[in-house]
């Protein structure tokens, strides 16, 4: 994909084929939807060929079969005032593509909104945006002028992306009012303060909701971003602005993680090449990897918050979360909202987890030890094959229990990831962030154990450290090819066919890549493309790239070198599939990687362990300890106590936000204070003087 | 100290000697003080004899030789309005008592506050109070009369501690205007913003500020609490009223901690009775202990979350902190509040702590240590005298190292104690909490090494069971009765004689001890009490009795018991001397039990240690390894990281607050969220309307 030579100015001219003046046009438009009472036809002129009077922000795709009745009432929900209960957002239904097919779904729906609508909804979900005086302040309507870049209209105030999430935000509060069920679907059963758009997807009516890709913004961030073969950092800023703060705290992290590795990759470069052969000299390269560990870890917090605080995420209130879609039970009141919603008890959930999930996990822990046990037998096995009588066939031999064994595990990973998800849901988590923790854990444990198990079992049980260098190099090698291949080219590879075959379908004999497709074209291409899930399986592989390194790097001193070309080649194609591969996904406001921070330092603590048990194991340290044993061990078992307990106090001694971001938020906090205190003196007096 | 026969109904009325009603009396007065103007000079009208015309709350104590011109401008800035930059609050100056003496300090001023006053005091400081509904809301005027209690002038609404607090607040608040320096005294300087009432208190101007006893509110406390043996709980509802949240938070964690130490004591008796000379049965003893120690602290966070909720103290905002009246620095701008205050840069501060506190620390550490080595060679010199040629006199001479040692260690302490506040003052910590935290760390670590050092000594380097049982109990009971000695009863005699001597003096021929002393000898009585220091070193001292019951226990089991009749004797003792030898101090509305939670925290982490390390020298455990140490040490330790991981994944698990607290809250949150944007919508739609 080449760059176009001509740069449309702003991504909603697309939309307005006639050659209309831009800005004239909005405000007329504007004019017009600012009345209420024509809100609803106002929105049904349509400028002809499928393409609407607004900019197109989010897509809802409806099953095809869906009754006219349920439709014509979702949106006139959609459309009705906030007063009355509705979100007053702007919808229009996607017309046929060009070359339509009889197959195509018709029941494609356009959501967009007015200025006027976005900038309350940025304030209902209290964004936060960057004040005049540069601290990030909470976005209120009535000083929206007092805000940088607020021009008029607020046209390059909101980013799309933000814009996506204040509709999804407001699509998801849509509730139910007296209802009992969606006209013309008896069905899909709702009860006053249910959410409409959950209840249709969890019934399958609603097949998704999706942000819309910008073409010509999603074409200048790739250009910055992996275009361009560079030594410079990712354009992390155009990645917030384009995908949300949690897409952007992941390549923040990514690249974090790769600098932080510089330093070990450097020093383990040297080591390899002189002192390889010989491996008792790897103390001082495992009490460097104690330090290293904890340290990036405190310092990536602190670096986190400080994204976090530009981008206004930091001290954002998270408005109270709605029960998942999937989330069931007898209907009651939530205690907290006072909203009919479905109640579920929590001593029920907890027998699910402790009685059933936990089980589970530990008996497929067991048999994971067990397929390894397995395969050092065959591997012994085999081995003493080929040492009995060596032959070509005995030498193929000795490679099949390595590669059973690399089988095994990936069909044990597949199998219990959908086990996982399976257990996860059954659990009827009411929330989704709870789900994810839950999974997450789930996957995290099964997955560490089933990747270094057997390293485990090399360096502790069997002491063999020329097979644990081995085995981590091979792990992490083949792990590395795998994961780039299966993670983007294949996908790209699929997509690619079908973005070509659409191409080829409308301008027949044309070839031409780039070719802008219309619109109603455009968004079911999209729409077909696979759905992202998440930062999920990135911070997996990079939690288990942080383990090989901290493990048990000190052994295999070039880990490190091989994680740095690993998380840059990872950039790109991570960058690749976000922009290429997959549908747009909704910005996510983190504040934070969550759950994975503590993940990581939980690897800390065993990279402790492991490092002093390999130190304590080293021919160099067991040389000062000729006679005794037990004294041996219990010197490496003090160190490694005080090193955990100073670890811990680091951890404590650290502040996680740094100092000058706390004095922001603390002055904000007390600048409100005041304001208000000064406020009621001054109320008190004028009662007084009133009085007198 | 018997209970008198009649008891007032309200304490006001003992400072309203002629018999006027006591509603209307305050209704006039109240009317006479809403207009701002004559606020001032109404103020001094008194009711003769030195009896102030308001109720008097606290005591401003001035140095005997201040200048008059000092003293009108103080009082001035005090009975100001506040819109002026004053206080509001009313303040008069105490009499002489009866047969007054020449060395009496005549610049004794009583301060009080209008109920309006109080009130929007109350409002100011965020206190939080019961509402209607049973949950606790932040204070506010506008919407008093939706709270629990509120009843027209709000009399029985707050509580004395509460007014206490609040006119503490407001002197802590009084800020210099343009003043350089305070009319008069031209050393104290000032700066537009500075805390006048601290600035007084550093330069040594104001000796003392204090709250007055209420004594009818106080005889019946002490009733409650002390005066008849009971099995109940403690008044703890009474005390909070009485003393505020951090006091009544020290005696919730004390009864708590008795209660919790119940089932080790009755599973020690029997252990101790039928099982004490077989010691190498201690394993399921220090089994018990681990999960014990564990469970409690992570049972009191909740305990404590309920009581701070129930006292609404849990959610309310901290205000900012002042800083201390000892921090010194360069004049700068707050970067937060943006006033003028002395700055001192951090990075000194940090040096001060890491290079000069941190090697003192050490060093003491250290030469502890030395003592003790020194101790253990004296000892096993004298044992080595006794054993040659036993006699009375060598009999003698074997207790002397424990006598020699046990005084060093009291004076060591008593040395560092001093030390220690030396070099925290000198740190010179912005803040009364940073200072305090400081100071807790130093000590703690000191007390810790001093009291358990020679313990761990024992327990694994000398591996003697038998001496360790013996040094626990002596160290346990002799340390119980010197505290309880030192800390209550000494104190209490000294106070009776002053007492005494005041009663006498005036009633000559009188003894009658609870005989009602005029309200200028009382405060002068109470201006001499000794300072209540706040509850470090009754924290420190159940620190110290917890780590002899979490580490050791298991090879002494009967020092649960021991503790536990020393924590009820402690109830009694520890009350007695806050409401009879004490000043009362002012209330703090703590939240929690702050940095002891986390040394409690610390101690169990320890005892999960000692107590695997002492279950893996039992001979019984290494019974189970004949052979070989090393599997046995190797075993040890795997299963001590196994309790420690499972410890911090418990401390994860278990909710800090309840759920039902957690359900609270956030529903008082949602619901000001909701009206918050239902008035936004309501708003939004009239503007609409207008504009139609």
């Amino acid at each position: 994909m080449s760059t176009t030579g001509t740069r449309h100015e702003a991504p909603a001219v697309r939309c307005l084929p006639t050659d209309q003046p831009r800005g004239c046009n909005r405000a007329a438009f504007l004019q017009r939807n600012s009345d209420p009472g024509v809100l609803g036809q106002g929105m049904m002129l349509s400028a002809g060929n499928g393409v609407p009077s607004f900019t197109p922000r989010v897509v809802l795709e409806l099953a095809s079969d869906t009754k006219e009745e349920a439709i014509t009432w979702l949106l006139s929900r959609i459309r009705d005032t906030q007063y009355n209960g509705g979100t007053e957002l702007l919808v229009e239904q996607l017309g046929p593509g060009a070359d339509a097919q009889e197959k195509e779904n018709p029941n494609m729906f356009l959501v967009g909104a007015t200025w006027q609508r976005l900038l309350s909804g940025a304030e209902d979900l209290g964004l936060f945006k960057e004040f005049n005086d540069g601290s990030m302040r909470a976005f209120t309507c009535a000083n929206k002028y007092n805000f940088k870049d607020f021009k008029g209209d607020g046209d390059s105030f909101l980013s799309t992306a933000e814009c996506q999430y204040i509709i999804k935000h407001e699509l998801d509060t849509l509730r139910a009012k007296d209802e009992t069920h969606v006209p013309g679907l008896s069905r899909v059963k709702l009860y006053p303060g249910k959410s409409v758009i959950r209840r249709l997807l969890s019934k399958g009516i609603l097949i998704q909701v999706f942000p819309l890709h910008e073409k010509e913004e999603l074409k200048r961030l790739s250009f910055a971003w992996y275009k361009k073969v560079k030594l410079s950092f990712q354009p992390l800023e155009d990645i917030r602005h384009y995908y949300g703060e949690g897409q952007a705290l992941y390549f923040g992290f990514l690249e974090y993680f790769t600098f932080a590795l510089v330093p070990m990759a450097l020093i383990g470069v040297p080591y390899y090449l002189f002192d390889w052969e010989d491996y008792d000299k790897y103390v001082i390269f495992a009490s460097f990897n104690l330090v290293w560990c904890t340290v990036i870890l405190e310092l990536w917090k602190r670096c986190s918050s400080s994204l976090a605080y530009r981008w206004g995420t930091l001290s954002r209130k998270k408005a109270f979360e709605e029960p998942r879609p999937g989330f069931h039970g007898v209907l009651g009141f939530n205690p907290v909202t006072g909203r009919q919603e479905p109640l579920y008890p929590n001593a029920k959930r907890q027998l699910r987890v402790y009685l059933v999930s936990l089980p589970f996990v530990l008996l497929c822990l067991y048999l994971s030890l067990y397929v390894m046990m397995i395969y050092f037998l065959m591997e012994g096995w085999a081995l003493s094959v080929h040492d009995a009588e060596p032959t070509f066939w005995t030498g193929i031999l000795c490679f099949i229990p390595s590669v059973l064994y690399a089988v095994v595990i990936e069909i044990m990973n597949l199998i219990y990831r959908y086990a996982a998800e399976f257990l996860t849901e059954w659990e009827n988590h009411r929330l989704e962030s709870s789900y994810q923790n839950h999974l997450v854990l789930k996957v995290l444990v099964f997955n560490f154990f089933n990747c270094f198990a057997s390293l485990f079992y090399i360096a502790f049980v069997m002491q063999d450290m020329v097979l644990l260098r081995q085995s981590l190099a091979t792990l992490l090698i083949t792990s590395q090819i795998l994961n780039q291949l299966m993670e983007a080219f294949l996908p790209y590879w699929l997509q690619r066919r079908r973005n070509k075959k659409m191409v080829r379908k409308i301008h027949k004999g044309k070839t031409l890549e780039d070719q802008e497709l219309p619109l109603a074209n455009q968004v079911r291409l999209e729409a077909d493309m696979s759905t992202y899930l998440g930062t999920f399986d990135d911070y997996l592989e990079l939690f288990l790239l942080f383990g090989y390194v901290s493990l048990f790097s000190c052994v295999y001193p070039l880990a490190a070198v091989l994680v740095v070309l690993n998380n840059i080649t990872e950039v790109y194609s991570d960058a690749f599939k976000m922009c290429r591969v997959f549908k747009r996904p909704f910005s996510d406001p983190a504040a934070n990687i969550g759950v994975w921070q503590l993940a990581f330092e939980a690897m800390s603590v065993i990279a402790v362990v492991t490092n002093c048990s390999l130190i304590g194991m080293s021919p160099q340290v067991k040389a000062y300890f000729p006679d005794s044993d037990m004294q041996l061990i219990l010197w490496t078992v003090a160190i490694e106590h005080g090193l955990l307990a100073f670890k811990f106090i680091l951890t404590f001694l650290i502040p996680d936000v740094p100092k000058h971001i706390q004095i922001n938020l603390s002055r904000l906090e007390f600048e409100s204070r005041e304001a208000l205190k000064k406020k009621k003196i001054l109320e008190a007096s004028e009662v007084t003087k009133a009085a007198q």
